[in-house]
């Protein structure tokens, strides 16, 4: 059953990354092309199977000796029956990706939601080593999250678990773009710090952040370490919800770790000991006290990293 | 391994109740005692031992032919070690129950958080027969859930998963019992319902809740299905905070079922229909359409049910 190699392929919009790796992750050769999400499903479809053999091929392989095929995408996936559902940056709707992709190749692939494919990278590879149950969240344009749970992701009833982006944590907040007021997502993210700094500098407030061309999350972190007055506050108002999201599922959870990943996690400090106070504020002292909240083991290629590590989950227990 | 019998203790503030039943889960004989908390440690855990052999002598068994003993009690516990950690209405402080009781019996004992009990109760014999991930919540004096996953409690890295009543809601709301500020139990739980009802008629607000001796959340969800302006405006208030606690347990868990239990669920519609509306609006359209938010199954016994649970669940598999 166990071949001598998996296969990773972690979907973007504007790449897809592709690795062949041994059985216990050694990533053999990596390569990225583009994906030309433009040229519609059948021709990307065509770019990833060629991508895939290209793989095989590089590294004088058999596809026998191929178990698996692991794909991250952006969701909704149904991840049972192998379909992209939608989403925003690829050119699929209610697409058979993975039965293409085992009909074209003879390898037996599996789909996962892109989040959960990190999730599983930090539990395989990361920071999750040696843990049976924790939370992974990635907070960059949008906050995506995975579940796990006794070593492996946590899908939920339809697929969806870990949508921790959209939970509600100023009821009176701003609209989303679910559609929903007040997610975690309009209040925290990258895209929302860098909405309310450039809100805040339109109404005419003074600001050293006035000398950037262009304030996205990165310049408002950037200056708030130096001392600007409105980028601290948009740092402070910003990362207080991030806590609130943190704290909520710490109380649902009892997790050991939550994993912080994504852009907007590489503020480092400022973000962390930020959360973790209004972790310690907000949740029982038992487990505000146990929990470890830390940056993600896997920084690049962690999506392909994770892509690799849905085989491994396939397969192996997280032991 | 597997006796004729198994015992529940449900232990409370007020009551000790126990039950002996077959190993189905068939009550053959149940008794309440009082607690008589006040007498300490000691003496309440002589009662709960005198109970256990009452019990068994009642029926005529042998306590060889007894599986197991549950027991169910307020938290926070140390479930591995059998530890009571503290709680309000029981005189228990780090206190080895479960040890103590396992020598004096020599029958196998285990230790259950109330609300994970209760989720085990509908698990095998109330609204969540059948299904293998669902959320419990209780709605009473405070607030509190369980989390079934994989037809088993999930009990989180420090046990204490499930600590619903102590999501933040409403981050400026007012201060809860806990230290936090606005979360689901000090918004949501009957108590926060008679509070604002109380709040509201000592500011001078008119209401025909002047005309009630003492106004509870049952008065107030009375007078509201009355038409009473004020009971009205308090129950949207409030359900709305239970609405958006639900919601994140949705977008968190996406679950099969959220049971809500407690004495505040037997507001029947007046609870579920708007909590279910705002679940519509603040979830992704899967999820809000696929769970299944619902009143328990059991109804009287739900404690003592959920201590012979307890026992159910570390022999069998709930399928």
């Amino acid at each position: 059953m166990n071949g001598k190699y998996i296969i990773g392929i972690d979907l973007g919009g504007t790449k897809i990354s592709g690795a062949i790796s041994t059985f216990d992750g050694k990533i053999i050769y990596k390569k990225s092309i583009d994906t030309l999400s433009s040229q519609g499903p059948e021709r990307v479809t065509g770019r990833i199977l060629g991508h895939i053999k290209h793989l095989i091929e590089y590294v004088k392989a058999d596809k026998d000796e191929v178990s698996g095929i692991g794909i991250a995408s952006p969701g909704p996936l149904n991840i049972e029956e192998g379909v992209i559902v939608e989403t925003p940056n690829l050119p699929f709707r209610n697409y058979p990706l993975i039965k293409t992709v085992e009909r074209e190749t003879g390898i037996k692939a599996y789909l996962e939601n892109d989040a959960n494919a990190a999730a599983l990278g930090e539990l395989w590879f990361g920071a999750g080593r040696g843990s049976k149950n924790f939370i992974y969240m990635t907070v960059s344009t949008g906050i995506g999250g995975g579940i796990v749970i006794n070593g492996d992701i946590y899908h939920g009833h339809t697929g969806n678990a870990g949508e921790f982006g959209h939970m509600t944590v100023e009821p009176h907040g701003p609209r989303c773009n679910c559609g929903n007021y007040g997610c975690l997502e309009v209040m925290s993210s990258g895209t929302a710090i860098a909405r309310i700094a450039n809100e805040r500098l339109k109404a005419g407030e003074d600001s050293l952040l006035r000398n950037c061309e262009k304030v996205t999350s990165k310049e408002v972190f950037e200056y708030a370490s130096k001392g600007d007055k409105l980028s601290c506050e948009v740092v402070d108002y910003t990362m207080n919800y991030l806590g609130i999201g943190t704290a909520n599922l710490v109380n649902a959870f009892d997790p050991e770790l939550i994993i912080i990943g994504g852009g907007v996690s590489k503020a480092g400090d400022a973000l962390f000991s930020r959360v973790k106070n209004v972790v310690s504020k907000r949740c029982f002292e038992i487990m505000a006290k146990s929990v470890k909240i830390i940056p993600p083991g896997l920084s690049t290629d962690a999506g392909l990293v994770g892509a690799l590590a849905v085989i491994m989950s396939k397969y192996n227990s997280a032991d």
